[in-house]
């Protein structure tokens, strides 16, 4: 009724329940890069978790994108416009936060279907 | 399975699966006026939202609201106690973030029922 | 079609819809005590909930936690980590942010599975 993957003690990186797939809070491959290489490296890490489950960035019900400074929101959409599938995009909202680590610019917590 | 409403590049204003609709994130109509204001077109948008895909503020499940400053949320409140139909209370968190443009003071993410 | 428990004016405490119950944002007991206390009595408050709509810590599906100084993340996640039933471990994303009342150190949203 519940499946979960990649489950450690603190999260699962995604749990899935009546078709729908919650991925936990993903952030760049690497922190000490600028916010367009960590939005990039960011979704490559959401595609990987999608494919696994077996759903897809074609698939995004709702994204919540926290950016540590409104100054890289510009640079944030331009990656995430491209890598959106025409036709295909979520319901967003985007907010400003700080994360776990200083060096991280952006996080991003997704529900998708399967 | 999948179905969105206004769909642009960047995100769609609805999107529907399994009888649930999230919607991307909402705010003021008119981004100079206070936040008695903000918050009353922003559940306006809302309300429209939810009519264009057959649900209604009866219908809500869960309510995230953003505020720039705590300092607005009995103000922010007394809107949304106002706009919530007596019993059909959503979930609801709030936390204080700032948004994509500096005089937005309140965005909501809503996911409701069809 | 939608259920909901402790419904009052500004939210419900839980809203079940779709074997998914989704909780408003839940916070300290006494907002007075330090990271280590306001994690443990959140999640309590987070049992008692799930416990009264017939759901349990085992079927989180994914949490949002709030908290207000990422200084208290090693504190809040120690808690966390004792908290999650092993093998059970929902999505998770944590971010910085502050909430409705100032001595309020975290906060959560939670969805799981009836």
């Amino acid at each position: 009724m519940i499946d979960r993957k990649e489950t450690k003690q603190r999260m699962s990186r995604a749990v899935i329940h009546n078709n729908t797939v919650y991925l936990c809070g993903q952030v760049a491959k690497d922190s000490s890069e600028d916010i367009t290489r960590q939005t990039i490296t960011m979704l490559e890490k959401v595609d990987t978790l999608l494919s696994d489950v077996g759903s897809s960035r074609e698939k995004l019900l709702s994204a919540t994108i926290y950016v540590k400074s409104m100054n890289d929101f510009q640079a944030m959409n331009a990656v995430w416009d491209a890598w959106v599938p025409e036709g295909h995009a979520p319901a967003r909202a985007c907010v400003e936060a700080s994360m776990a680590r200083e060096e991280l610019l952006v996080e991003i917590s997704v529900i998708a279907a399967l």
